[in-house]
């Protein structure tokens, strides 16, 4: 009892605010606008109490709401991917914030920049572990590429200022800053406050990848040998890809891009580099033969489950060369490829050719034949469940100019909450989701959110009330009609869920389609609607 | 490559299966049925094929489907409450965990036995850092009591009978086993299978007190000093609540249960032993005066956060005093009290006297006091949210004999998952989950389970539309009109959750009430119902 007094003692007096002093977590939010932050994906709690009341001053950070912890993990996510710059994802001690690991690990696998914020018990609370306390160092670590806890109040915007630089680091990573709430809530004088003014604005760039290793590919692409270009990170931007094409075309070579990349733009005015496939026969085909398998901001080609009597590592015995890490240049690497080949980097002709579309009932084929015609330009799309992802990525070569995100880390229930994030990043754009059913439901909270902040974005639910994948992995393990526990937990037929009653749950209009036509007319009335629009596509 | 080869090779031709022997999924499965796990609430991926082929032959365990892992967590929580035995929690890799961890958190605290499954990859492919691999141990440390890596196939037996033990050991805890996916598949001989049949079916047993322990605080309590008895654990079954009144009106003391007991008989058979008060000034009331605050089967009352001014501990200076901690027998120590202070613990008549319910609009002390009212004999209440759980749990002690289960973490969200595994545990009575609005999106896919197992849950959803605790600690802390973030943070009328629609999504037949009267015609309809019925209150 005691050592509490004296704790308590410690801080007594410093709870009332005085016209020139700061608390600690107005410190914070300070700092985080002086460094350019301007949203946070929210779902707080009473040790976050004190943030909230800073975010009341800040009207140029948004404090947006979520209802469940995983949709502002992916949300800023979304944001990061499209900004390339941290939101913040605000959530309460170690369980608030365990909800919103599994949208982390997707986004450490983009290397996205993300700033946590996790409120904690005030330092002298936390011995006495009371019933909210937990290991959030050991929950955070996993997702993590830097963490801290903020152990005094002078370092708070110190803390705070190398959060977001941490975030920019290399091609970005996932920043954790765990707050105690007496710190949030102590008084600060204008040292602090003036330390935050002079942090620097969020800058990231890439490392430039060395001559030496662009002159020593060069040398041996000059003979022309069998070749795949992989590419990831931001050798699939616009830039990069024209540059890889180029190159492609002129040593006669192949690309792809990773078979899950973070963010690739497509569409009828870039070259038609689609993904490596995800399962490994097919994937192993595709890299056969290749004397190279030339790494652009991608990693090695990795199965994506170990799969009995099938290898780990895709491409041909030592084929993998790297033009670039994922945290290096890699646009910047292509186009100094292309001058060492004496290749000009340009987009050259290709084919327009469509896949005729089957009309009648909804086929993966016929719905990403349409949405792609559809896509107004400049759109982005959230892609998330194999059922159409494939389908529709194929035939976004056509498409008017388009960037595509997908689920990089496999931890499903990231497409609404990354194409919720993207809307808010961009605001002039036109968000889809083309979303499996089973993926939605990890985080169809965000539909509110949606709706609560009007978003335009159209969520397309592929309705097959399955999970898909596990039944293709069933019958890939020789079940080719489940019976069961194989059946009781693969399929979602009973009951269907009602996704029209499900929208309507969260203030998202919606549409049931069952054919093409109807599919047409409900994505063209989805397209001119202000807010968020849901349609259920029965297959 | 060479590597990836070595390992492929070593278990090649182990895949198809004979007659005589059994996948290491299958050893695993049979050895749970073998120690007598009856439940298993999955939501599997590909990592997890081989064990849901296995559950495949298990008929007589059943394998239930959440559409969300914090469902399948809390539902074993809620099994494991009822049944004082665990119920596995199968999930997918890291991410699939992580999202399990908020519950497990809660079943920590509770002291629930569980069993958590988690599939990981084969473990030749996991050195390669595929998309899903992750520090699954690290994101387990913090929930679980015990954890082990299945490293052999000859350790599967026994890790999995060492798992059920653990989660037995002292008053109950989560243990984590996880299992690559190549040790699923191997097939295994008879030896091995033979194990799995010698395992002892569950049984816990918690140590009996020191008798010097008894005759000590006998001694000290024959003055009959001031004392409260704070109850947790066992202490809050019958037995132990009859000797602790039967001690207390024999000496003049206090009773109370922990604020958040993981389970507490309630009713009017019982003696009427409310809850200790959340906040900590009527907390520190309530314990103010007494010589002696005894702990059973409970931990010491510690502030539920740390508020500046006020202390970490609740209890008056050296009051404290341990009869039994919670992985010991607290019912059997407090009638070893009674024998020793010659007491003899029978219920004492007491008053049934119940607060007027004051008819129209709804009110939280009107819903508590309809509920209790109406609750038929043997119900089980699945408490979350402070709005209404407070007033009920007081109005319960006239009620029919009840169960009530409570949020023991505070990780919200596990109010409808504990009411859907308490159900499946006890298939004879009627479940309750009086539930906040806030809370129930966390787990909200709950609804989904509930209807596809078509279990006589009636859930009461208290719709007051924002987050009442948050805005509670605003007025706190000197906001008592929430404006700008503060509003947006916790106020959740934008749009209003239309719970109706909601509902109908998941399959489950829903009413809206709005005034007394209609309570109780839609709940005495929701009784007689089968499978589940959502109410929204509206206040």
């Amino acid at each position: 009892m005691e050592l509490v007094r004296v704790l308590s003692g410690k801080v007594a007096g410093l709870v009332t605010n005085q016209n020139d002093q700061l608390t600690g977590a107005e410190i914070l939010v300070r700092t985080f606008r002086s460094a350019g932050v301007d949203v946070c994906f929210a779902n707080p709690g009473t040790t976050e109490i004190p943030l909230v009341r800073a975010l009341d001053k800040a009207t140029d950070l948004r404090a947006i709401l979520a209802l469940f912890e995983g949709v502002c993990s992916g949300a800023a996510d979304g944001y990061g991917r499209m900004l390339g710059r941290p939101a913040l994802s605000l959530t309460h001690l170690g369980p608030g914030f365990a909800n919103s690991i599994a949208n982390l690990h997707n986004a450490r696998r983009a290397h996205t920049p993300i700033v946590n914020i996790i409120g904690d018990h005030a330092s002298w609370h936390l011995p006495f572990d009371a019933p909210l306390a937990s290991d959030i160092a050991s929950l955070a670590a996993p997702v993590s590429g830097w963490q801290r806890k903020i152990a005094r109040t002078e370092d708070i915007a110190g803390d705070a200022a190398a959060a977001v630089a941490a975030s920019m680091d290399g091609a970005g990573q996932v920043a954790t800053l765990v707050f105690p709430m007496d710190f949030q809530q102590h008084l600060v004088g204008d040292g602090a406050a003036g330390a935050a003014g002079g942090v620097r604005p969020i800058s990231g760039k890439r490392a430039i990848v060395a001559s030496e290793r662009i002159e020593e590919l060069a040398k041996r692409l000059r003979d022309r040998p069998p070749v795949v270009f992989l590419l990831g990170g931001d050798a699939l931007s616009e830039r990069g890809q024209i540059a890889a094409a180029a190159i492609a075309e002129h040593i006669g070579a192949k690309c792809f891009a990773e078979t899950f990349p973070a963010r690739i733009e497509r569409g009828r005015d870039l070259p038609d580099i689609d993904r490596l496939p995800y399962f490994p026969e097919p994937a192993i085909r595709a890299l056969a033969g290749a004397r190279y398998v030339v790494l652009v901001g991608a990693r090695e080609p990795i199965a994506y489950f170990g799969y009995e009597g099938l290898p780990s590592r895709l491409a041909p015995d030592d084929s993998i060369l790297t033009l670039a890490q994922p945290s290096e240049d890699s646009a910047e690497a292509l186009e100094a490829l292309c001058t060492a080949l004496g290749v000009k980097p340009a987009v050259t002709s290709r084919s327009m050719q469509r896949k005729p579309v089957t009309e009648g009932g909804l086929t993966p084929d016929a719905i990403g034949s349409i949405l792609a015609q559809m896509l107004p330009e400049n759109a982005i799309v959230s892609v998330e469940g194999g059922t159409c992802g494939y389908p529709f990525t194929t035939a976004s070569s056509t498409a008017a100019r388009c960037t595509l995100l997908t689920n990089t880390g496999g931890a499903i229930g990231q497409g609404l909450p990354v194409a919720l994030g993207a809307a808010i990043a961009c605001p002039d754009r036109k968000v889809f989701a083309l979303q499996s059913d089973g993926s939605a439901q990890y985080t169809i909270q965000s539909l509110w959110t949606m709706a609560r902040e009007s978003l335009p974005v159209v969520i397309l639910i592929v309705a097959n009330h399955r999970y898909g994948v596990l039944q293709t992995e069933l019958a890939r393990s020789g079940v080719n009609v489940p019976v069961a526990a194989s059946a009781a937990l693969t399929s979602l037929d009973n009951p269907k869920i009602d996704w029209m009653a499900l929208a309507r749950g969260y203030g998202v209009p919606a549409h049931q389609v069952t054919d093409t036509a109807t599919l047409r007319s409900a994505l063209a009335s989805a397209i001119q609607a202000e807010g968020p629009r849901l349609i259920e596509m029965v297959l």
